[in-house]
């Protein structure tokens, strides 16, 4: 069975142009032109293959190809294809067009398959325009509440459920919810966005652990004034504050170590003039770890600090949750299948961790769940630069049509 | 002779709602709709007065009582019409309001004035647009190049040119030079923007020395990344340089003291996502004092620190001079006239300093000139709350009154 791997490169290349920032790497935020554009794509190549396709309630895609037992639960294979702002073209879109690769070669080699299998693109895992994050799997395990769809709303004030209407969506969350025991696995290939494949020389990376992830919105309230007129000693300056807020989180994230991270990605402030002291700072903050209890001390000391900024610059600071994920474990059968599928592909590989927060973190709780990585170059994720080499593309989806094809015989 | 305050009230309030951000404050940017509307209103009002109405070559806006003596030197009033994001109803407004009474009060009680009395309103005082500021005066100086308006553009890159031009007004800058020794004197009626008069119980300030004003914009390049997968010690964070940065600035203002300040009023970071390491950030600087030796020290210093943060980050730190002004004395000759006026009127007055930077400190490179102050309400400036109660700016205007009045006699 052949891999071909000049379709999978016009695929990605493809959808790389389905981009709001040309240019300046790929931007395809959720339910936008470029969404629609990619949307359309993807479910043009799923009908080719012959296809039975869909959307749920919350905008998932879906492409079946049918079990020998229709009843069956089913292999569900596949990422999302929505962006970062100027991120790169294969965070997401790799495991989409690895799904659609696999069942090409299915179809083509006439391959039966005791389970139905399916495969499924997303357009919400990255959270950016509505400051959520793996919406569509979370929608698929009944994660998410009619509030959800009102409350989050983009920068432009436009909720999730107006941007879903305004695609052409009727969001309909009890049917996005997939029933359980409806699926069988879930497996996501997708870039490492980290340091550490290339750095240990390793074709694949098998996912042991994903990262807990924790969100918040921090707002910080100041008095704004003339930045003339106004003494030092009379400032409430909410920029002041919110920079020893940010060095609190960095310096926290360095001192529990263990691999905690903490970052604040996003920030606005207001006025924002040159001559006026800034009254009002927004700004985000992510904590994330493989064990939860780093996550909780990361809170409990941020908020230690925050009382001393408050009372050190006269200011307020609200710090509101916007999403929490446990850290989740990936199968350990699924594992050891792979690694007996890399031995006799000839293929390096190594367990690890992942760092960054994936669908298949939530897909865990309805199913075992496999994340496959590929090695990144320098480390570099949400970057327009961002890249794999093709060997190792091709690598990764040859593992992934290995594994489906031992697990879609009746066992 | 009376001032009527009703007529005065319309005005302020009238100019108020030619605002961009209703029910937040006053936004009246420079070239913008809002300024098309204001300076439509000031225009009619001037010429309702019989003033001869003009514009120069920048868009400075003239309204000339003519003298006894047309070839004489003018005495010039007046103030500008543009605000910040979000600020209040009477900072630049007083002193066009205030031009326009006097030269109603001149025109109906028909006075002799030997000086011509030329009003002007400004439209470019603030200089939030394009990052610059007070440049009407500049322009009227000469110490604008025709560089500067094709290098500095707004937030959606429209170069000060391109404004004017769509404005309705041909760029000349030599037009906009006035002549030497055409000025007599210059004299500005503005709210004091800081709490002194207030504390101090008195109804006027009159103004000795307006500070001097460094401003620059400051790059900070890092490298943009993962925030789940780039560990701690491998990041090149922008932001969290940035927080260095903006607390350094705070630090060293408050450590030469002597009334200096220091302030980040402006920032923004790419790629501002919650779940991306900030790569990059752009943020504005402005520092203070009455003392040049003291703006001088505080730069050496911020340079200095820029290196530690520079290193200790593994980040660039570009620092772009944007604007400097000279702390300016004023006219002695004036303030000892304007003493006298008080002491007649009944009024409270002392002499002080100004924090913040006006069109005078230009004005003053030209002829001897004059900054009178009335009490902020707690203080406040740049903000929508900013107020000045009416009986203050009664006194304020009838002080300038009598003032000009004495100057506009033969000598």
């Amino acid at each position: 069975m052949h891999i071909d791997l000049k379709r999978v490169i016009k695929d990605i290349e493809t959808l790389a142009t389905f981009n709001a920032t040309p240019g300046n790497g790929v931007t395809r935020l959720s339910f936008t032109k470029e969404d629609r554009q990619a949307r359309d794509y993807i479910r043009n190549k799923m009908e080719a293959i012959g296809l039975k396709t869909w959307e749920d309630g919350y905008s998932n895609l879906f492409g079946r190809r049918e079990g020998k037992n229709p009843k069956a639960p089913v292999i569900m294979i596949g990422s999302h294809y929505d962006s970062v702002i100027n991120g790169g073209p294969l965070d997401g879109v790799l495991g989409v067009v690895a799904a659609l690769e696999i069942l090409r070669i299915f179809e083509e080699n006439n391959i039966g398959n005791y389970y139905p299998i399916e495969m499924v693109a997303m357009n919400d895992e990255e959270g950016v325009r509505f400051g959520t994050g793996i919406s569509n799997s979370r929608a698929m395990a009944g994660l998410i509440d009619e509030k959800e769809l009102d409350n989050f709303k983009d920068k432009d004030g436009i909720s999730i459920r107006e941007a879903m209407i305004q695609f052409g969506i009727i969001p309909d969350l009890k049917d996005a919810i997939r029933p359980k025991g409806s699926i069988k696995t879930f497996i996501e290939l997708h870039i490492e966005q980290g340091p550490v494949l290339e750095a240990e020389r390793k074709d694949i990376g098998l996912v042991e652990t994903i990262v807990g992830l924790d969100r918040y919105e921090v707002i910080i309230k100041g008095m704004s004034g003339h930045a003339g007129t106004t003494p030092m000693d009379k400032r409430k300056d909410a920029l002041v504050g919110a920079s020893e807020f940010i060095l609190a989180v960095n310096r926290i994230a360095k001192e529990i170590g263990d691999g905690t991270v903490g970052t604040v990605g996003q920030l606005s402030l207001t006025p924002n003039a040159s001559n006026v002291i800034p009254g009002y700072v927004n700004l985000s903050l992510d904590i994330r770890s493989t064990k939860e209890d780093n996550i909780k001390a990361f809170y409990n000391r941020l908020i230690e600090e925050s009382e001393y900024i408050k009372s050190k610059y006269h200011i307020d600071i609200q710090i509101t949750h916007n999403l929490y994920i446990q850290p989740v474990n990936m199968s350990d059968k699924n594992i050891a299948l792979m690694e007996k599928v890399c031995q006799k592909l000839g293929y390096t590989y190594m367990r690890m961790n992942s760092g960054a927060g994936h669908d298949a973190m939530i897909m865990a709780k309805m199913a075992p769940s496999s994340l496959i990585f590929v090695p990144s170059k320098v480390g570099l994720s949400h970057h327009p630069d961002e890249w794999t080499d093709y060997e190792d593309i091709e690598k990764g989806i040859a593992l992934m049509l290995n594994t489906v094809l031992e697990l879609c015989k009746y066992e």
